[in-house]
């Protein structure tokens, strides 16, 4: 490395040249103030899969690598920036590589942290060198740092928030359009919110990648992918969205992770906000976070999840945090303290729900239903019976107070077997917020 | 100091033992988990005005300075926290002590920072120790951190924020109960919401001092809290909170900064905000903070703003922060390339305004009040006319598209000059969020 007296030249090596990768090329040849410590962060080597393609930024000057994991070993480097994406493969090869070779890295991968965190911490503790991914959820919203950092005074209860922009977009647009799900999607597609194959972003993976990587945080215990419960957007119903609206609620796809005396529990699933909440406000392509602190108590934040510019510089604060030598631990504690969390069983947990059904326009229909609600010990919050056009029957919708969610599993299963009901009722979650 | 290998005990001085100091106490001593770096921190003396005073803590074994100053001085502590407050006197001197001996300290002073944070920035650095003060600004809520470290990959153009919790908890109630300034401030200063002399607080003076600390942290300037245009609400009528409600407004009083190649202007005014908007719903003793940077776009934050708890937390924070030897410069650049900012005339920036008149019950007031805003240069967005019981007259309120402040000022000028016109008519900013 070199430097001129305290002041140091670091050598950056960014794998992936994708949007974010692009941006922070650009960020770094444009920013002369840019200098943390009073350092300069300079590009010396890329990586990508095709080196011919047409990008926003010219890297004809720059030393290209075929291969991620050899800019990760290569000397002449100081930092190593991942920017590829994906749990395994090239991302998890290259990470590993660098850390290996005593080298900090910077990454904006979601579901490598989500399911390797606890073990790359390790690595890099070991190497006693920084791993950081503040890109890596909510981009530019600094939610990471928040969590690492400044609630390290506190002991977090639980956190609620809206992850996933492409999710946050398409409902967002089917309550302003009153269009179905496959229609809005499409649209999505075409200016760019969603994939050609969206099921990581609609199926509520990606949401789940990021509440995990959260909630490591937030607990002080290793990231567990495999134990957050998914449920994506691709089953709501505009009719759903409508009648939520009715009983004053918004439908967002909402990833949330709660700690109690019996361990964690980790989720996503469209649930109902009330339309005044600050979490059901965030529209559009918006992220937004809740966390619950026991001293603290509530703070929200909300910002872009996405996009070149926010995220470039989510990855050029890390970069900052880097130059700047703070030995923070990986999580919020050292790499061998992060125990594996003890999940709840779902089926325990309690909440609100809201109830969806489609019956025969018959006499005796609501007194059928209430009765088997209160014997299943479900209480009723609210209750809307009202025709629509087009429904194939008469929806009724409900929301409950608050009760076990295997008792609410019970509940429908005793609904949906009576004569009147047309087909499967609907069953979203209120969320606690 | 004392270490075990790489742990260590840091040895913390605390100065002024009110309800953060206390909070503070209590929270070091119940935490065990608090261990940043794998380092413990542990109380090693107290100052502050009377020893015996009944405290929510117990200080009897440890040992007591009279003299803050002394305690700063001593080398039985490592890190210095004052928690005395005020922009002189003992605080300023007590800093200044420690840090001179190269001590890092942690405050949560905001008239300090805000006042004489440039020079204290500059004897911070020279020692090469760490000033730290998340606590001076919205409490529990880590905005300093965001704006210092989050956003160093960004350019901020614009802060606007509810940064007095006093001042929020008042209009939110005077809306509530239709209870007029005095009433509800009595009832503040019975809760513990407000001062028995109330006057930093609903003087605007509070949210100047905090608003000069974030431009700083936001813009690369110097803190220039004389700079700061400030308006407290003491003069906030029920009648203003109930027509700019029918406009769809509710009054807070917003603190924003903003940089233009003009410079900076940072004002403390009550201002219009739009009912939906997420300031509008930062309501009770919540603050709120907007930010706007070129790259980001724009984050909204929200949290506890004072309090035992988030106060006490986010004093914790910095000291780990202390303890993971973070080499950061005091503001978002080195002390000597703080420039002192170019103040902007206010009288030449551009809002939409809301404005209040009593007329008399005439015939043709409406015509003479529109056509001395049309000669004036000032175009109207919304007009209400309402008559109000008990309001010694008829109130007119009118919205403006944006125009200069000079050419309000003027009109408004012209408008007092009217037979009709009963007094000087009411001028308050939309706020530009």
């Amino acid at each position: 490395m070199s430097g001129q007296g305290d002041k140091r030249t670091w050598r950056v090596g960014v794998a992936g040249l994708g949007t974010v990768g692009a941006g922070l090329l650009n960020f770094l040849s444009e920013q002369p103030d840019f200098a943390p410590a009073g350092g300069r962060a300079v590009v010396t080597g890329v990586s990508a899969r095709s080196k011919s393609r047409q990008r926003p930024v010219d890297i004809s000057n720059l030393p290209w690598f075929d291969d991620a994991a050899q800019l990760a070993a290569s000397p002449d480097n100081d930092i190593f920036v991942e920017l590829i994406g994906g749990s395994d493969g090239p991302a998890k090869v290259a990470v590993e590589t660098a850390l290996k070779a005593g080298k900090p890295v910077v990454t904006a991968n979601k579901a490598l942290i989500a399911e390797h965190g606890a073990e790359l911490a390790a690595l890099a503790e070991a190497q006693g060198v920084p791993l950081l991914f503040e890109a890596a959820v909510m981009g530019g919203t600094p939610a990471v740092k928040m969590l690492r950092e400044a609630m390290v005074g506190d002991d977090v209860k639980s956190l609620a928030g809206i992850l996933n922009g492409t999710c946050n977009y398409i409902l967002t647009e089917m309550e302003a359009s009153g269009r179905p799900f496959a229609d809005v999607l499409a649209d999505a597609q075409r200016l760019g919110y969603a994939e050609a194959d969206p099921t990581m972003d609609v199926g509520g993976f990606d949401a789940a990648h990021k509440i995990s990587i959260l909630a490591a945080l937030a607990f002080g215990c290793a990231p567990n992918y495999a134990a957050a419960e998914i449920e994506g957007i691709d089953q709501i119903d505009i009719l759903d969205i409508r009648m939520a609206k009715d009983l004053g609620y918004r439908i967002k796809l909402v990833a949330s992770a709660d700690r109690s005396p019996d361990g964690v529990l980790v989720r996503v699933h469209p649930s109902l906000a009330p339309l005044n909440h600050p979490l059901a406000q965030a529209g559009g392509a918006l992220n937004a976070l809740f966390i619950e602190g026991t001293r603290i108590g509530r703070i929200f934040i909300q910002g872009p999840g996405a996009g070149s510019g926010p995220t470039a510089a989510a990855v050029a604060a890390d970069i900052a945090d880097v130059m700047t030598a703070a030995t923070r631990p990986v999580f919020q504690g050292p790499a061998k303290s992060l125990a594996p969390f003890t999940p709840v069983d779902p089926r325990k947990s309690v909440s609100r729900a809201y109830m969806r059904f489609l019956v025969r326009d018959e006499p005796g229909v609501i007194a059928a239903v209430s009765e088997t609600l209160a014997e299943a010990g479900v209480s009723i919050e609210s209750f809307l019976q009202k025709p629509v056009e087009d429904a194939g029957g008469v929806p009724i919708v409900l929301t409950t107070h608050a009760v076990a969610e295997s008792v609410l599993i019970s509940a429908i299963d005793k609904i949906a077997g009576l004569p009147a009901v047309i087909d499967r009722p609907r069953l979203l979650r209120i969320a606690r917020i």
